[in-house]
């Protein structure tokens, strides 16, 4: 495989005139492949009913004339104003019961069937007019799902699909009320009509109610999203990807990539590190210019899992954005930096997000590679290096890391819905194990619970799948590499009961939780040795040998040696000692990072990448800020 | 009066096969009572006039059948959901207009007529089916009224249900106009019709306008309560309790507690210290597994007051809960120390809650007597050992306490109303006096503002009462005993006007508040000696003799031989030295107490209590973590 | 000119037995003027056109009989309950969309036409009444325009008339479009009827809609209340004023003031520290008895340009008010210093808020120079003593600073739609040179961006005008002072887009911003020398002379003889620094000022104030605590 550059570009914001010089110095930049029309509908379809294709027309012939191949976007996240008048009620409604208005985008209701069919409408109307385009070189469905929260609507669209999803999925409401055990606070309903979306109730809902609401919110996406691919596919052969954000978790990622060719996903290093990634403020601080040396990684191996092994970055941050709390400029090389990570870890084409900062509308502070006055940006020279670093780099060849860590979008909501803990979140947990991984310079393999096949999977870590299905929870159990579960697993059925016999229930291992604590977080429990358990404990009786306990002598974690079970939150020190004892337990070689420094191999390279505002020495050598070393095997 | 235990179970939550066995365990376990019923109306009345009591007859039968005594609960806080189609403006509505949904418990508004008749219908048919049955030892009505916020209700129901109770308060509108002093903004009235409740105005309301909202509110339960009572108490002659929560003052106990013969609270030491003392982190992290030392003590001696003497704990905490912030697991022994403290106090009873951990559903996480496998879970060893003690105990014999410590509802209302300073909060304070009285050693009754009686009190401290009734104020002016008022003493009439002559107006004590300030929290006003003002201060003026003084010579505390006038918010050290004062004044010996020890006195035994999770050493000996000392006077 | 003090009164609040010795008093206490009226409508006009004068006849009477002038005030910040019934949707919408409710003031949406003409309509009678009666002074509109975050409303009334709005503004729907660049994410319209207001959207609007929708907002402010200054005016030869708030940008106090002859406003120091000044918790606690040193200052100042050279402190804080987080007494002697200062900064007149403590409704803490027990307050022996002093002073000569300071509201809405870094203000950083140029001694007048002539000023400073005015760019561009441009300046066109070229595009200064970030504030980056930049920081390439840069060498300031640019927000250090510089440049002598010490020059005298509550050493000697040295020049 060939690794390429790309960048997003949208022709309906600039004048015609200037298209062709835009082309030219794109192709002369070394970027290969172009994103274009996924806000466009308004100059699609001004008013419903008269489509307007010529100028989308022209500009992919304009683009296709230097050799760019397009990547043509669905326009669904951003509906027309004229489409509300067409569907008053298809706006999405918040837990506070307010519909949002139109003015930004994603302002739809993916339950809502009227926009449903829209979608559909346009998206077929596009793929036959552009299916066979020689300049076409992807498709991308729709724009960020989930963005800004919008994957969960409150909306009578939503009520009234929950109900028949319910219906489908239990039958008859008496299987709902045992399934639930509504009996608990008199909560019974007589018919699937009586049940309600689980916003606005006194204190906390049934929590079988909120997750189902949640699963059936997640399935709502993916249906939303299969209907484009179908419209997309029955016309094309080129691929059908999306483009994934960082850290939304409230749809199954899996689930919807099934029906894709490609993942990809936008990131943003610098807009994360201030909203999303979770750390203290030292580590923003120090991290502040250069991103968490450690998001973007993971969000890199589980997209590439999502992609079935096909994956790109579609919008790559290239500058200071707008959206973030504070928006610092990139350390020079940080974007090359970023860059080359992804394609450390498989990427086939990053592209820059956005080619010319639009000096106007919503994201006029967002950087492009290009200054709003069409001078070169400081990104573009980066951007510019990497193309020429990648001619003369290997193909790429695909590639099985030593460790699987599974992760599981119902358990995220499971945590959601019942944290037991203030501030507990199961993204967070699967994170903290994944930066332990890296920290011991470990490439990882982020796998689907639907994985059935873990083949040359030397461990395979799984914390938190607080319901563990049985097609994995057989998978584990025949796996020949070393599993390493950790606290809630199997803590719930499918109904968000707590199975009895008590969980974790792992076939051979003779442990049970006999109780479960959450902790204040200044209040950690010291490990024997280093280390601490933070903010989750349980409490864990049974014969399974002990290797790991507090400071008063309870077990933490127990094992043999198939399989281990953590029955608390570790802390980073805590987490290096685990990952050390499974290392040396499955005979995988650690390599203990500096501060900052990340290392990742595939088949045929092996990458050194230093994440930290200085320079460093590291086993193969100093490596200055922003550094990136490729050693090719 | 011979000391017991209990739990509370949930027969519609378990197979009828496992009963039997349940009850025999109970029994076993040296159990007196158990509680059921509460939250069941979905199986006694699935649909509308459908009732279907067959399984409570069994499931009485057969706890009653090993010895148990049964408090059945009146249904009232789960209305089921059909009676949301009989009634659908119900609903409670929180302050921001939205009406809360249908889907978890309490969700009902105390104002609305309808629900009122259908609570009054079941109860009715309850009290028909069961008020002679022997197995019943007591009733409950409902379930901890007010918990999550549901005192308060801005529905339609609660808007015409208060202009009728201002009609009859204030008979025409120009007296109401008046009194509220509706002139200031041209907030005049031209009817009752006009008058609306108290939320979303542009700036805060009138404060009396606020306050009559409150104490009507406070009316509706008392009216709620009350009519369950009657139609109880027409069937049956087992005693009639509520079970109240901790820190909820959101309606009069004492006027409920008024109409009911035994006041029963829920204690919750771990989840109410994180969710509700309102302590600082280094306090919190200290008790995090005890609970707060004086918290617990505060509410039996609270309840002791609304249960005339009659109290118990009807749900005691056992394990970790699900509903706090953070829940952690409690100290070994310490369930036995919240048990043995609540008998100190004066408790009946004290059941445990629940009988077994549910494993679906809310309170999943909630911890029982038994784990959700049935096995015993830690807390019920801890309920033997006090079973067996307490076969050796004596016989309880009532007992006055030295000091009474007044706590009035209306005047809790009255700060919330207008706390003047950000934070202050008149349960804050009261219990901020409560604390000194227990580090000095001292056992306190509290009494209600409706007390006239204060014989054999040597000490009466009135902190906070805004609002001082005339009766209280004849009661106090001829007590026998010093008496102490504090801060805010009669700062307001009934209307919520400062009256003239201005406060505190106590006859024979030559002081007056010329001016108030509130402080930030970080600028204390150091006192002469030990101690400081936090957060308000008064400016007095007069020619009552000076007994504490700012280090800038301004007078904070007054009084002569029979009473004073604190006109601040003293912090710990400066309470110390208050009741230092008061105590060598009477002729109170103090006890200083080890930080985290408390003791406590009745007619017949002393008790000492080790709240640390350290050992202790104490006057009467060391004490090892969560020990208890009972001495036989 | 005389200077004068007075105070606020309602005789509608007090039996009418009072008023003559409530007069009498404050004749007697040296007082000039009386405000009333400004919030009786409901006495005036008890139910919709009842008219009711005589009571006010008789007040006004009363007061003039004993030599004092009233200022009267009309009645609209509090339209009484009857007009809710005849005007139901004139109740302002907040931002989530919920009428506020009647109950306490300024309940009203400045969009509504039907309340236009209710405020027309009883300014119309009441200047029809009064109008020549030889004791009103003065006349005030209104009270307190946008307090309580009054100005924005999201009622239909406001969507209705932003949509008139914006179709005289732009004509067309499509020049809208195209101004807005609406196509950025198929946001355009197709008839201005399809516009909403910008709130509830599911992320961002766009940024023009937010800022034209400010700009509407302002206008109705305007244009409700130059209504009510055409109808005074036209029965009336006494000025007209208004009483405008600290710290209340969301309207052009400018475009207001221009149909006024006196602009006032209502001064609270301590109130202001606490909610609304933004400093420090160590700042508000050295200042929580005094006040901020500069904040008041900086209103005179902004008064005196929004009044053209008249202004009073319509209000002024004598004593704790009710409505802070924390409401402490003031020091002894500052109310005094605060009199002062104002008529140190040009003030004709400063009234006391109020004249006795109201025992009841919503203001019952707020004190008065009066307890309400009609003893005196501390503040009126200030006040009598200012009244002595005022006797011996000389008459006021009009002066002209030789700083002048932009402060313009557009930008201030401009910095609110997008201050692209959290908690980034406009007012802030203007109040950040302003207490730069306090530290050095320096007398400032504040100017509005409509200046056109900058004669005699010798430093003109504009930080942060966003979008700058084609009259204002020509006349700095003309003026003979030196023009110090700060961060941000130009950076919008009218549509809020970024103008290409590149801002600042400061004619003749050869530099352009490359780059914007925005920083979190635990990482400022250090200049060469003390002082850093906080928060904000633009890249700026081009020839320019660098006068100050980053310890990395980067460019902060660039300048030559005429004109400077700094792209950076300087924290106290740098901005000292930056005035250091620009003096130095200039020819100002700086004075630099010891902690909490200010001074202030007229024409005739310099005054000098110590803030502090300690003595301070000064260059004209020692000042005690609340410290005032005039001396006349
Ligand atoms: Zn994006
Ligand atoms: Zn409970
Ligand atoms: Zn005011």
């Amino acid at each position: 495989m060939k690794r390429t550059l790309g960048t997003c570009y949208y022709p309906e914001h600039w004048p015609e005139e200037i298209w062709a010089d835009d082309a030219r110095r794109m192709a002369e930049a070394g970027l290969t492949w172009v994103r274009i029309g996924e806000f466009s509908w308004s100059r699609l379809e001004p008013t419903s009913g008269d489509l307007r294709w010529e100028w989308l027309d022209r500009a992919i012939d304009t683009l296709g004339a230097v050799g760019l191949r397009v990547v043509l976007g669905t326009p669904t996240a951003t509906p027309p104003r004229w489409m509300i008048d067409k569907h008053p009620d298809m706006l999405a409604v918040d837990a506070d019961g307010r519909p949002r208005k139109f003015g930004s985008r994603r302002h739809y209701c993916f339950s809502h069937l009227g926009y449903r069919e829209e979608s559909r409408r346009i998206t077929r109307l596009m793929a036959e007019r552009y299916g066979q385009n020689p300049h076409i070189g992807a498709w991308q469905t729709d724009n960020e799902y989930g963005c800004h929260d919008t994957t969960i609507s409150y909306s009578d669209a939503a009520r009234d699909g929950f109900r028949n999803w319910l219906a489908g999925r239990y039958g008859d409401i008496n299987t709902l009320n045992e399934a639930w055990r509504n009996i608990f606070w008199s909560m019974e309903y007589r018919s699937f009509d009586e049940v309600d979306l689980p916003n606005l109730t006194v204190t906390e809902p049934n929590p079988p109610h909120v997750q189902d609401f949640r699963r059936y919110t997640s399935d709502m996406v993916v249906t939303f999203n299969k209907i484009q691919v179908d419209e997309i596919k029955a016309q094309s052969k080129a691929p059908v990807s999306h483009n994934y954000m960082g850290r939304v978790t409230d749809f199954d990622h899996f689930a919807v990539g099934a029906d894709l060719e490609i993942a990809t996903w936008d990131s943003y290093p610098l807009g994360f590190l201030e909203d999303r990634v979770g750390a203290d403020a030292d580590h923003q601080r120090a991290y502040a210019r250069q991103g968490d040396p450690d998001f973007q990684a993971f969000h890199h191996d589980l997209y590439r899992a999502v992609g079935r092994g096909r994956w790109w970055v579609m919008e790559q941050q290239p500058g200071p954005v707008n959206w973030a709390p504070y928006n610092p400029s990139p350390l020079p090389g940080i974007v090359r930096l970023w860059t080359w990570e992804a394609f450390a870890h498989g990427a086939e084409a990053v592209c820059y997000f956005r080619w010319r900062q639009a000096p106007f509308a919503q994201e006029q502070m967002h950087a492009g590679l290009l200054r709003p006055d069409s001078k070169d940006a400081p990104a573009i020279h980066e951007a510019r290096e990497v193309a020429a670093e990648l001619a003369d780099a290997p193909e790429v060849r695909p590639h099985q890391a030593p460790v699987a860590l599974i992760f599981d979008y119902d358990s995220d909501w499971a945590w959601n819905t019942q944290p037991h803990g203030a501030g507990l979140s199961y993204f967070s947990l699967v994170f903290d194990h994944y930066r332990a991984l890296r920290r011991a310079g470990l490439s990882v393999d982020i796998v689907p619970p639907s994985q059935t096949d873990f083949t040359n999977y030397r461990l395979i870590m799984a914390p938190g799948v607080m319901h563990l299905m049985e097609g994995l929870k057989q998978a584990l159990s025949k796996a020949e590499g070393y599993v390493a579960y950790g606290p809630r697993t199997g803590a719930r059925d499918a109904g968000f009961k707590i199975p009895v016999p008590l969980p974790p229930a792992i076939c051979g291992l003779d442990v049970t939780i006999s109780r479960v604590e959450s902790l204040r977080p200044d209040m950690p429990v010291a490990l024997q040795g280093d280390g601490a358990v933070t903010g989750y404990l349980e409490e864990l009786v049974g014969q399974a040998p002990v290797l790991l306990e507090t400071q008063t002598g309870a077990p933490v974690l127990v094992g043999d040696n198939s399989h281990s079970y953590c029955g608390a939150w570790l802390d980073a020190d805590g987490l290096d000692r685990l990952v050390e004892q499974l290392c040396l337990r499955v005979g995988i070689e650690r390599q203990v990072m500096p501060e900052g420094v990340r290392t990742r191999r595939t088949a045929s390279e092996e990458f050194w990448f230093n994440h930290r505002a200085e320079s460093v020495d590291t086993p193969v050598g100093p490596l200055p800020p922003a550094g990136v070393l490729r050693r090719v095997l």
